[in-house]
């Protein structure tokens, strides 16, 4: 009666627990309402309301003037930024302890003019816009040789660590490539090392054979559920073909991707009944010499498990879903 | 007017981003009631239930039967566990897909009878008795050489991934040494082969003569916020001198690790406004390759904060407040 099992992520050679036993939405989730208020009395990222959120570092708009109304998408700088365009490179030791500034990017992508539209009930042209934003500015940032590397995440509701219901991502430049990237290089660098090949493009052509964690597959880009998925319902995009960062997409590319984000985040909202859920981009590192082995991706990541002593302690998650049991019912029937 | 910065961890090489701005209670803290319930209708962890527990595994009770009333700490299975003592220690691979049964031990360490008795309000002695059962469990666990590391963990809360109100810490043995505690092993083994010295020595040398950290200094046992703190308030407390296994303490350091563990929880508790908390302790793996290098430690990690976006797609946690100023709170000013 061994209803757990230990699955090995090839990506990162984490080990997650996967509990196969029949999952019971009221008892293993603990569900808190995404929304985090009904109605804030000004909200900074509100069309007419430009001054509050700060000059826009870009944004789409027919027409009119910058810093006014008539946007669909707005980027703006990150009013309380972990890491600022200020400081220096040089790291201070003090014996062991090793210090360097906080200096990066933190900016704020504002995804819609209205308050109380998330990103997966956005038109596909519209949540289009967002992804055009995303790329926009890491080809922007990417001259800047002072950054290692670039991560975009969105937190979308209380329990995904949003503090704003107005739907925003964000995007944060470091000066060295952060741990969870690094990560995957690493291990991305040893499977090209040793086979010649990417481990990402490895695991694209073992899904696609295997077949029960596709969730969408349009070619160039597939959805599926993660083999060692940590979270219920965990997604993840790629293109099919190696393609190591996401500035470098063309314009089709990105219309099938909004459209498949758009159909995992509305079948997820389905399912697990509006949830909480994080979003990770992420793109190769700046510096380019991952090239090869590094293969650009989207996560999503439903929070309705508690980040617990557990995780904390073993660095393992429990995840009360098999990703062949989510794949299968966000799967599109039809096709 | 830099106000955040990357400071790197020497024990796992982690870096996390520093705010240094004075902290806002209000704004920067996400604080969710730690209490589940007012009163649930039928705790199975409360005296009188035992049978709704299951059988002990082990009771500290002052004469009586078993599974009957009058205990004051006891450790039974975990009625869902995430690993279970049957299964075989094989790795299933397909293609690159691996997994292995899971395999293991889950046990649920009953802190007291009484339904609303958390940890910090049990007077030392009891709190002794639940280190006690920590340290009977890990040296009987430690005699079956399929477990290679285990885990003692508690959620206290529910945004610490508390499910129950009732005091209780969960110990874990896994068939592989869990990813958090590995990080640690390999990090303390390079310096070790590096320096012939352990990395936990050195960190504790360091933060008796910088001073600013430290908590409370109760020869054997140092408690100290440490220099890349995750979370705020983040509490270390370990054996000054070398020491692996927490399954070897001696009966009166468990004393005065007891009364440290009780003084920084009490503290916490008024300075974060009875916050949510999760509590890692780590012990050598059980194979011993490590000794030399690893030295057991007690994490203490208030969930004021939540996991979000940016922890996931970075892997560096943004800490709002700065561990020189949380020690500086937390400190015993009598001494």
């Amino acid at each position: 009666m061994v209803t757990t099992e230990i699955r090995r992520d090839p990506i990162t050679g984490r080990s997650v627990v996967i509990d196969r036993a029949p999952f019971k939405r009221r008892t293993d989730f603990d569900l808190e309402p995404a929304r985090l208020e009904d109605a804030p009395p000004a909200c900074p990222f509100c069309e007419g309301r430009e001054s509050a959120a700060g000059p826009e570092i870009l944004a789409w708009r027919e027409g009119g003037p910058a810093n006014a109304p008539g946007w669909s998408v707005r980027v703006v700088a990150n009013r309380n930024p972990i890491l600022r365009i200020e400081g220096g490179m040089e790291v201070r030791a003090d014996g062991l302890f090793e210090t360097r500034d906080g200096l990066g990017a933190h900016e704020v992508i504002i995804e819609t003019p209205l308050h109380d539209q998330p990103l997966h009930t956005l038109e596909p042209d519209r949540l289009w816009r967002v992804l055009w934003a995303w790329r926009t500015r890491l080809q922007d940032l990417k001259r800047d040789s002072r950054f290692a590397g670039v991560v975009i995440f969105k937190n979308h509701g209380r329990a995904a660590g949003a503090r704003l219901d107005h739907s925003h991502s964000q995007l944060a430049a470091f000066p060295i490539v952060p741990a969870a990237l690094a990560e995957k290089v690493r291990c991305g660098s040893d499977h090209y090392e040793t086979t010649g090949r990417c481990i990402f493009c490895d695991v694209v052509a073992e899904e696609l054979a295997d077949g029960r964690r596709i969730i969408c597959n349009t070619n160039p880009i597939l959805a599926f559920a993660p083999f060692a998925s940590r979270v219920p319902f965990e997604t993840w995009l790629m293109p099919r073909d190696h393609a190591p960062r996401f500035e470098e997409i063309a314009d089709s590319a990105l219309e099938l991707l909004a459209a498949a984000i758009r159909s995992v985040l509305i079948r997820t909202d389905w399912a697990l009944e509006r949830p909480a859920y994080n979003l990770v981009l992420h793109t190769g590192p700046l510096t380019g010499e991952a090239d090869q082995a590094f293969h650009w991706h989207l996560e999503i990541l439903p929070r309705v498990t508690r980040y617990s002593g557990l995780e904390w302690g073993s660095g393992m998650h429990r995840n009360p879903v098999a990703p062949e049991d989510a794949a299968w019912m966000l799967r599109d029937r039809e096709k």
